[in-house]
């Protein structure tokens, strides 16, 4: 959940399982925009066709290079009760064919051509691209397209795949106590809501999804009304909405999903705290997460006053904790503060710190509570503000050089419900933030009560084993 | 969720929500019963009409009264997400009137005749009774039997009650420190199944409750074929048949709830704690719950192991924690042990204790912790294990002297999945637990993995306020 450098790797990555995506590509989604008024910025174009599949197209013609992604408004926390991890299964699902195209061809169709493809889902959405060279697009569509609507499932072919699903859950998870803790502290953390369940699904859930499961989610999400289509570069908007009408503009609506709505959290009432031990941890660690809004929840300007606040706190080397407690006490070899603000619902702002040799975790916590402590006493300078705010802003320009991060910007901001314009605007939004405002957020969202302490330890607790 | 003394309390309070039933009906639900072969227990017949009813008798001639509940397999647990509370605000709206009957006439009917009444929600199942003399028993059914399917709703009734329900929950959760708390354990505990959302319900959801969710919970689970109909006391068994036939028998079968089934918790990873400080708590208090099977959903003999055990380690003032925190060390008020076996589902085992005068909340919690470790270390003795079952036994005697308790007792274990021989049969299981048995169920279940800790603190804590 660390919005670091992760979404880059995700990008590369083959797997097409992705827990940290939605917060990355959420809190870059934003601060990845540029504004129209930046002369580098792209014009971006977006139409609808008849049948309710919004296109997004967006031209960068310095590369014969188009990536291509189809993105639903549906992921893990639009699962039914007792059914987690469908909407990842069903990614996996997603490549066995169609009626007309066999198990495995759109891939090596792919392959074939030189390109690259992936899928990813995470809590409030799904996705599929292929970055491929402009001539392949139309097949792309039409492949994409077909798989919107013609999806064959049997259960040769659901049972294999739900065992890989399995695994990718033991490498992940099963295997990882530090995915283990911070599935638990989601569990604490939401006491109503649906980001308590992790994306991947509880492993007994995972074991009894089939078939009839995959195509319920299916049929309910998977309609072009749901969906947005991102193309982004060598190519032009009249091109794209012929192709797209020709091939997409075919699939029939075929259900209306609704409103997204999910249950959501109650007054958080107290402070949590976890605390696992497993002998496979190399480094102890400290985790904090505290109830906080997202860009899509939160009221007036509070997320990009969480957003210079993280930073901050815990943004990189120059931050308040890396300096406290890392170049100056020396108590930790890590220290710093995230937050993940691209959910459709409430989400997490969060700290993390690692001890030095000789240290404990409680030192590390303590040291922290008192840099937080510090700054809701204090609060943060004018200058500290416009440093964050200039460094976001700068960092975010760098982003447009990646045509694949382009896409997946306006692909995952326009999923949760951002506008082209509110992406553009992001900039603007963060150099208007005050240091009042950042005081104001940090006042009202980082209270004890809102939050989740988890540690993390090497040694083996002799009664704190899985039972 | 105290299994003690609140059972009584619960059948005379006049209020109709009773969060503990659930657990303390099940726990007497089972220890309250007795065996056919004990010469003082009643012959319970139980037969199904038609629609699919379930109807049980229980003759009691000591007096001419009769006790008259209809139970339905429908409770908390069963809501759709985002509404919490439908199950027993529909409860409360039951009382509202139907197609023949006017508002608040059911109710009249039997004060009028000096009867008395009441109903309950728990997270499994929603109950309403009547006590009163014989010759009513006819007009009682007609009366029940009318509001299984002519309620009728409408927005003028709905609004009102509506405000009605959040006072309750105002009186007894708002405005109660203790049961925020209880609440935020309960929301820690559960992963993944619902018995981590409140039976009354999260305020801001109650708050949005409507007359389709109502009408919604009430078309699908008010159902003959989802209801069973206890009568007992001075009556004959053929005098009930004929009158549950000419009225229950000619509702119809409206609706197939099908299967009970509920998300299932995945395994607990991590120890669980949480603190709550409130000005209004005069008595600070320490309590630890640990995720363990039901009697209907443990394996073999498991429930009714916890049972013993719970009332070895803290069931009264000769239990090995009361004996150790209060006599002995005198570092607490109050300490003990108990175990809400009649749910569904995995449920608790608990713990409390109240730390005495110049004694603190981690004092109460180590030697709590240090009376476990010693029974996880050398297990129960062969002579405690038969004190413990014969108490427990011996208590389940005195219970078939209340006629409504024992009405109770039938009507929440047959709709739990009993049969009326399981019932009878708990006795016999109960004198059977052997020391190996409980040490097993308690190196099985009394881990801290599976744990949440609640501390609960007069002092109000700056930070900790709600937000």
């Amino acid at each position: 959940m660390r919005p670091s450098i992760a979404l880059a790797t995700a990008i590369l990555a083959a797997s097409t399982y992705f827990v940290p995506i939605s917060g990355i590509v959420a809190s870059n989604s934003l601060s990845g925009a540029f504004a129209q008024s930046e002369k580098s910025g792209p014009v971006v174009t977006s139409f609808t066709l008849d049948n309710g599949l919004q296109v997004v197209v967006i031209p960068d013609r310095r590369a014969p290079v188009v990536t291509h992604m189809v993105w639903y408004k549906a992921g893990a926390a639009d699962e039914p009760p007792g059914k987690s991890g469908i909407a990842h299964y069903l990614e996996h699902l997603m490549f066995k064919g169609t009626k007309t195209v066999k198990n495995g061809e759109f891939s090596a169709k792919i392959a074939s051509i030189g390109g690259q493809e992936n899928a990813f889902t995470s809590s409030d959405y799904t996705a599929y691209f292929q970055r491929i060279t402009p001539e392949a697009l139309p097949e792309m569509m039409r492949l994409e397209a077909d798989r919107m609507e013609n999806l064959v499932l049997t259960n040769e072919i659901i049972i294999p795949e739900r065992d890989v699903v399995q695994e990718e859950r033991n490498a992940r998870t099963e295997n990882n106590p530090g995915s283990l803790l911070r599935e638990a502290m989601s569990a604490a953390m939401y006491q109503n809501h649906p980001y308590g369940i992790p994306i991947i699904g509880w492993q007994h859930e995972v074991n009894a999804l089939d078939k009839d499961d995959a195509i319920a989610f299916y049929d309910k999400y998977y309609t072009p009304n749901n969906a947005i289509l991102v193309v982004a570069g060598d190519v032009d908007v009249e091109t794209v909405r012929k192709l797209a009408t020709d091939t997409y503009g075919k699939v029939a609506r075929r259900a209306e999903p609704g409103e997204r709505m999910r249950p959501t959290e109650p007054p958080p009432r107290a402070a949590r705290r976890l605390e696992m031990s497993d002998a496979r941890v190399r480094t102890p660690s400290f985790q904090r997460l505290y109830l906080a809004p997202s860009y899509y929840s939160d009221e007036d300007g509070e997320a990009e006053a969480l957003e210079i606040l993280s930073a901050i706190l815990g943004g990189g080397s120059t931050s308040r904790l890396y300096r406290e407690l890392v170049v100056e006490q020396k108590i930790a070899t890590s220290a710093g503060a995230w937050y993940q603000g691209g959910a459709l619902d409430h989400t997490e702002f969060g700290f993390y710190g690692s001890p030095a040799p000789g240290t404990t975790l409680a030192q590390v916590e303590t040291r922290t509570q008192a840099v937080i402590d510090e700054l809701l006493k204090s609060g943060v300078t004018e200058e500290e503000v416009k440093r964050a705010s200039k460094r976001l802003i700068r960092s975010s320009i760098f982003t447009q050089d990646s045509q694949s991060t382009l896409a997946r910007i306006y692909g995952a901001s326009l999923t949760l419900g951002s506008t082209i314009k509110d992406v553009q605007d992001w900039p603007e939004r963060i150099a208007k933030v005050t240091p009042e405002k950042i005081l104001e957020v940090a006042k009202k969202y980082l209270k004890l009560n809102r939050s989740v302490t988890g540690y993390l330890k090497p040694e083996v607790d002799a009664q704190a084993n899985e039972g």
